[in-house]
Formats: structure tokens, sequence, C-alpha cells
């Protein structure tokens, strides 16, 4: 199991978010890697009030961050590289089959997950708002567009780019799992296998496993429970 | 200048687009990057009708991509690191200075960019829809809340980390320019600063004068005139 307190690399987390959230934290993904890439690692968890000093480390308070001996780095995509760049699995050497995995990784970030994660805020974060049921009809619009072209473009392949799993497949895997969490991908029978194909990997559920035990270790006490 | 009809390096461009998005669209990264790194390229101009194909190099059906001898990639994020592995300058090679360089190349995409281009949204493609007000100052809420954090981290430093313009401020400023056209940065001085001084780099200067240029060339005509 690559969780070890003696290990090199370091990774943030949170200690506990509410069920709705469980399984799509972003440590996810760099825990999925890291397992993909055989990779030791340790975490150090956070709470809601994060600890004096944590700003230095993630500008926007968020996790995950990653530090070694080498670097301290911020933002998922990046994470991934970097471990990435540790397995020639996950990110080949060879120039167009890097920048295919590259290019994915951004493609997840930046072309889906703004789209699909603003439709699923509607549903939770923003339910209470006035205007969240009427913008519903605009926001999917242009979320099930682009769902629509990346179901096109995986077509019956089994990764983005084939046969090869990448960082762009690990990425774009966790970005769908936020759509379908909110009912997104029911008409996408494509990416929804694409999403049971990921999940399926040894790799990725070692890494909700462990992400869940934390969160599960770490459930708050029901008001006036004995401590 | 780097612009050569025989260059290797081809990149694709929009041939015209409605004043309030002239000076944003996501070629101008690319050209200011291949700018900064001295690098000649041909620009491959489409339209709105995009041409037969276009979705093989870009199954967004957006702008830019990139193709030489070696590689054919879309997402100007993974656009700018095969550019800035180019140049020293750009993505320097030492670990921590180039993990930092590609953590905020991700950051601007991924921690900045969603919220103010969604609250620039409001003021434009979506001020139509009813909800469209009610929204803003909840919208308004989250973009503040990174700009302020991304203020904060860039203190008083001339970028992001210090003296070293990277593709990762190059990312950053083009995304505060957003945020900027829709007078979102209004209350934050020091990254406006930052944004005028991206602005005022020669090679930033030739990138959007060549991206206006293109659109001043290809301004429709108005119904009536002659052809």
């Amino acid at each position: 199991m690559p969780i070890d307190p003696h290990a090199a690399i370091e990774i943030t987390a949170l200690r506990w978010v509410p069920e709705g959230a469980q399984g799509l934290g972003k440590d996810l993904r760099v825990r999925w890697a890291l397992e993909e890439a055989g990779l030791n690692y340790k975490v150090r968890l956070i709470g809601g009030e994060r600890p004096s000093g944590y700003l230095q480390d993630q500008p926007f308070n968020q996790v995950p961050c990653l530090r070694d001996d080498t670097v301290r780095i911020f933002e998922s995509g990046a994470i991934l590289q970097y471990i990435g760049e540790k397995s020639d699995e996950l990110l080949p050497a060879d120039p167009q089959t890097r920048y295919s995995a590259i290019q994915w990784t951004y493609a997840a970030l930046s072309s889906v997950e703004p789209f699909v994660q603003f439709r699923s805020l509607l549903n939770n974060v923003f339910a209470g708002e006035e205007w969240a049921e009427p913008a519903k009809p605009t926001i999917e619009h242009f979320a099930r567009l682009r769902l629509q072209q990346l179901s096109d473009r995986l077509g019956d392949k089994q990764w983005l780019e084939g046969d090869r799993f990448t960082i762009g497949d690990l990425m774009m895997v966790t970005v769908l799992r936020i759509a379908q969490r909110s009912g997104q991908l029911a008409d996408y029978p494509g990416l929804a296998a694409y999403v049971k194909l990921g999940e399926a990997r040894p790799a990725f559920r070692r890494a909700l496993s462990d992400q869940l035990a934390v969160f599960a270790a770490n459930q708050p006490q029901p008001e006036g429970a004995a401590a």
C-alpha cells in the first residue's frame, strides 16, 4: 500500500467533507496517480479551519498540495504532471503522446469541469438561491454541449487516445464523476462506461477507499453525543 | 516579425469576433508565447462555420490548435507548455521553478478563469436571461474571493514567483484581462498593475496587434454595403 508515514512525498487532504462531496475531493486525483505510479506517500490532513501558514502552500486555501525533497506545488493538474513524469505509463516521453496526455489534462479542467461543475452547483451549493432553478436550462445547454463533444471524440475507444491510460484520462474521469454524481451522464452511456472503466482500476479503488476511510474516521459527532 | 507563411508552426485563430471579444480570444495567449520565445509561426484562420474536419483538430470546436513537424495539440495551457519547453526563459528547466510556472498556468485556468469568466458572461452572453441579474451577487462573491486571494499572493512582487516572467504569468495576465474587461479589477489595483506590466511587454503588444489586424481586415460588411 503506497500510504507510508515515512514517505518522501506528502500531500494535503481534507479531514472530513459532507457526504455529497465525499469521493469528489481533488486529493483523490493525486492519490490515484500516486497509486498508478506505485509511489509511496503520506497525507497531511487539514480541517475547515486551515492551519496557520497554509496559504503559503496553497494561495486559494484548497487541497491538495504536494511536497517532497524536490518541489512544493499545488493545483491537481500540475501535480499529476509531476507524478506523471516519474512514470512512463502515465505520461509517456514521446512528444506527441506526452502532449496529447497533457492537452487532455487541461481539457478536463478548462473545457469540461467549469461547465459540469457549475451545473452541479445549481443542485447543491446554489440550490437555495432564487435564480438557481431558472438558470438550469441555459447552464445545462452548455454542459451538455461539452459532454456531447467529448462523447463524440471518445467514440468507442477505451481511453481518450486509444489503448493507453494517461494522466489525461485520470483527470477526465475524475471530472466526469462530478457530472455523474449530479445525473449529467444519463444521456451519455459512452462517457458513463468510460468512468466505470476508470473506476474499475485497482489504483482508483485503493485511492478512493483511502480517501473515504479518512472521512469515516473523522465523522463529526452528533450534537450531545458522548465524546 | 514571427508571422511567416513558411513557418513550421501553424496555429488556428478566428477570422473575426465582435468588438467586445476582440483581444480576449485564446489564440492571443499562444501568439504572445511564440513572440516571447522568438518562434516564427503562421496562422490558419477559421470562421464561425468551422472547416470540415476541424473537430479532428479540436474536439470542442474552439481555437487555438497548434501543429508543427512534431505534434498536433489543442488547449492553450498545453500549447503554452509546449512553446515554453523551447524557451528556458518562459519555462525554466530547474524542477521547482518549472513546476511553479506550470502550477500557475493551471491555477489561471482552473482556479481563476471559471469564476471571472462566469461573472463576465452575466454581463454579456447571459445578460438577456431573467436570472442573470439576481445571480450577480453570489457569482461576484466567488470571483472576488479568488481575485483577493491572488492579489494577496502576488503582493508587491513583479511576477507571481518574483522577478521572472513565465508561462504562468502569461496565462494569468490573459485570464485577468477577461476580469478587467468586465470591470472586475476595480478594487484590485495590484492585479491591475500586474496586467499592465504584462501588456507593456513588446511581445504582448505585437501579439495583440497581430490578432486585431486580422479582425480589422475581416470586418463583416454592413447589410447593403457594396461588396
